[in-house]
């Protein structure tokens, strides 16, 4: 092989992983507007953090000065049992298309949790243990962050008691199963095991629950237990600047290659894997050394950066946490429940949306048929089965390499490939059945939303 | 890192890739017997078989003389896709059992099939379509070989027709799911759609199926198709043959760090896995270049090896297929439907047979309650969530590294990670909720089963 022939996959040696995140607002002219107390509408202090987050993690919340934050031993260690993820070369994809485009993906998939998302966890767990505390408790929807917080979890001997909104606990027992495997204590929601869920069961009997209401369970308990705090898997700070990592193994890889990525191409629900995989470019792109093009994706259903308002709103149904300034439908919007692929959080991390709002990032939106055509035709040549949302990041990639294809530029296109779908065929089954449809809202309905927030 | 220092994780540079797949049968002194004709009980030629596998293929079935066989590119190609494998130091493993021993494993599990058996689907979907084949029709029960096969036509633009026994077909429609987003076309078995699957129906309406039944509808559907084979993802040679890749791929990267391993471990269903696993390491051992211990596990309820008889007897429940002599329960036993863990099969290859009979292969049995123990303790530590099946051989390891921690003794242990269990949640269900048990077939059931096959 010569030096220049690029590889299937580019793994990185063990001594070249990261080992320090990146922290991009740091270097951001314009950084994100401080987070609100949601009482006081005052700026929360690390203090005032420190009762909802770790000591450490309510720091690293705060911190937009320090470019790079060290990675700890231990977080690093689990890194090393499912990283370096793969840098994949999309041969197979670039064929299919008979594109000169040049098509890369980053892929998370290569672990239990089947996403991104333990990236995170893992840090978040290790924070905790660290702190001395006992345990933690989250909401999860689908299972993707209660599986990588429950793997985290019985790696370092912490409890993990997890909120599932009672539908998905009935509807998907295999991710439930998953987090049972961890040692997870996984709770259906509303249950009766807190007031406001024995409150929410009394006025309607029959509900199959929410994530507002899982989010409301979990931050109850964590407060009422000594020892324990509620922890999140997107949205935050804290969180983008852990998935720092795949934009920064995703960069050290190119190099390697001398390989200049001509856009970078990430699905969009509140901004975790995408912060992540951008963060590196996004900082070079600040200085003033690249002109690479940054592509955030959004289900039409769920629009929050291309439809949305950028303003304070609360990061939760429940309007328990901090207020946080970021492009917003509103924290009471719902995505139909017709949509099937992901990403349905109202708002973006505060950091997408100051880099969208500087222009820094661009933005677009795909309907989900579109994106589970995308998904099996990627299937179908590059093996892997994507999750319904790695799919919209693979669906704007084929899209701009077609347009390669027509015009004859021989782009460098990096998408994130953030998980896998195994846990989410029934979407492809109605997908395969034809029963899947496209939803937008009207300018009404995100309107009507957006009057029943905060606006400060 | 200093040159003796291992990773978490040895991956094979492409260019250290096999390209050519080892063939055991050329360096056994004992040859396994040869395939009868099921009517005459005469030695199968090439051209009796060629009716039934691909020429290439029946070739390769009766080769026993070349030690290579190269690899086409095209699978070359495939492979750079998913492979090379990593084989995975347990570090974490070793601290959790406080084991001087050192534990290695090769994971098959980072593709979408899940397991090692795309290693021979995508050779034999690309031999039929070399031979300008419209397609292939296989079985299937829990759905791995079938999801395997399915990718693999997809790659080739194969037709692929899948008869999936009825009861799994039901229950479980997420592996039917992903073998339809690869365009496989599904059928539940028995169907209305071959005479066999009819008659079934007639006699016994309201049937669940079987795979014998399912076997037998696809040599049926095969047979009466123009330019249609029938194919099978275990108990071959050529699936041995194909699978070596896992053994060369092992070997390589031991070593690269000099690693001799005492003991090679491997579960043992029809021994694709555990045949291909073994290979080049029961080549030294037959040259007398080496003692490494290679050890098979069975299931407790289906022990092939060490309860079956060592006999010629059909491959298959329809007794349809060429007849071999291989260790076996006779082809008409089934464990009972209790058992989760997989490896059902009531024979074993004629490989692993003969080097079992000829004493340079060792075989257990394990109980699947103290498997899926292994496998929860595994997944804690480790991360992955293994396949029950590959949990037998988890749960051998585990036990040979305790015993090194009773003795002191630092031996090291290779075992074969075969696959994910992300599709066998509802077995893991069963062991997290108390209702899985042990069994055990009596004598008596074992030798009426044999005593209804054919033995010459």
């Amino acid at each position: 092989m010569s030096a220049k022939e690029i590889p299937y996959k580019i793994y990185l040696e063990e001594e070249q992983m990261p080992t320090a995140w990146y922290n991009v607002r740091a270097d951001m002219i314009n950084k994100p507007a401080p987070l609100l107390d949601p009482n006081t509408h005052k700026p929360m202090t690390e203090e005032a953090l420190s009762k909802v987050f770790c000591q450490e993690l309510a720091r690293q919340e705060l911190n937009d000065t320090d470019p790079w934050i060290t990675i700890p031993r231990e977080i690093r260690d689990f890194y090393r049992m499912y990283r370096p993820a793969p840098l994949v070369r999309a041969y197979c994809l670039e064929k299919k298309l008979q594109t000169p485009a040049k098509i890369y993906y980053k892929f998370e998939g290569n672990n239990t949790s089947g996403s991104h998302k333990l990236n995170s966890a893992i840090a978040q767990a290790y924070y905790a243990k660290e702190q001395g505390l006992k345990g933690v408790t989250t909401e999860t929807g689908a299972g993707q962050w209660g599986t990588a917080l429950s793997m985290a979890c019985s790696y370092f001997g912490l409890d993990c008691k997890v909120f599932m909104v009672k539908v998905s606990y009935e509807q998907k027992p295999f991710r439930r199963e998953v987090m049972r495997t961890y040692g997870a204590n996984v709770t259906p929601s509303p249950s009766m095991t807190t007031a406001v869920g024995r409150r929410i069961l009394e006025e309607f009997p029959g509900t199959t629950g929410s994530l507002g209401c899982a989010i409301s369970e979990a931050v109850e308990t964590a407060a009422s237990l000594e020892g324990y705090r509620y922890v999140l898997g997107s949205v935050l700070n804290q969180v983008l600047l852990h998935q720092s990592i795949i934009g920064l193994e995703t960069k050290i890889a190119l190099d390697m290659y001398d390989v200049q990525p001509d856009m970078i191409i990430g699905c969009a629900g509140g901004g975790s894997n995408l912060g992540g995989l951008v963060a590196p470019f996004a900082g070079e792109k600040i200085k003033g050394n690249s002109n690479v093009r940054l592509i955030a994706v959004e289900p039409a259903s769920c629009p929050s950066l291309t439809r949305g308002k950028y303003i304070y709103d609360y990061c939760d149904t429940g309007k328990v946490c901090p207020l946080q300034k970021m492009y917003t439908l509103g924290s009471g919007f719902i995505p139909s429940a017709s949509h099937a692929g992901g990403l349905r959080y109202h708002g973006m991390s505060s950091v997408v949306s100051q880099l969208y709002h500087d222009g820094l990032m661009e933005a677009v939106t795909v309907n989900q048929t579109e994106v589970f055509k995308a998904a099996v035709e990627f299937a179908r040549v590059e093996g892997i089965l994507p999750a319904p949302e790695s799919s919209h990041a693979i669906r704007v990639a084929m899209d701009e390499a077609i347009r390669c294809k027509e015009t004859g530029e021989e782009k460098t296109i990096v998408f994130g490939l953030t998980g896998t779908g195994y846990f989410d065929m029934y979407a492809y089954q109605r997908f395969h059945d034809g029963q899947m449809g496209d939803y937008v809202p009207t300018d009404e309905e995100i309107n009507k939303s957006l009057e029943k927030t905060v606006n400060i």
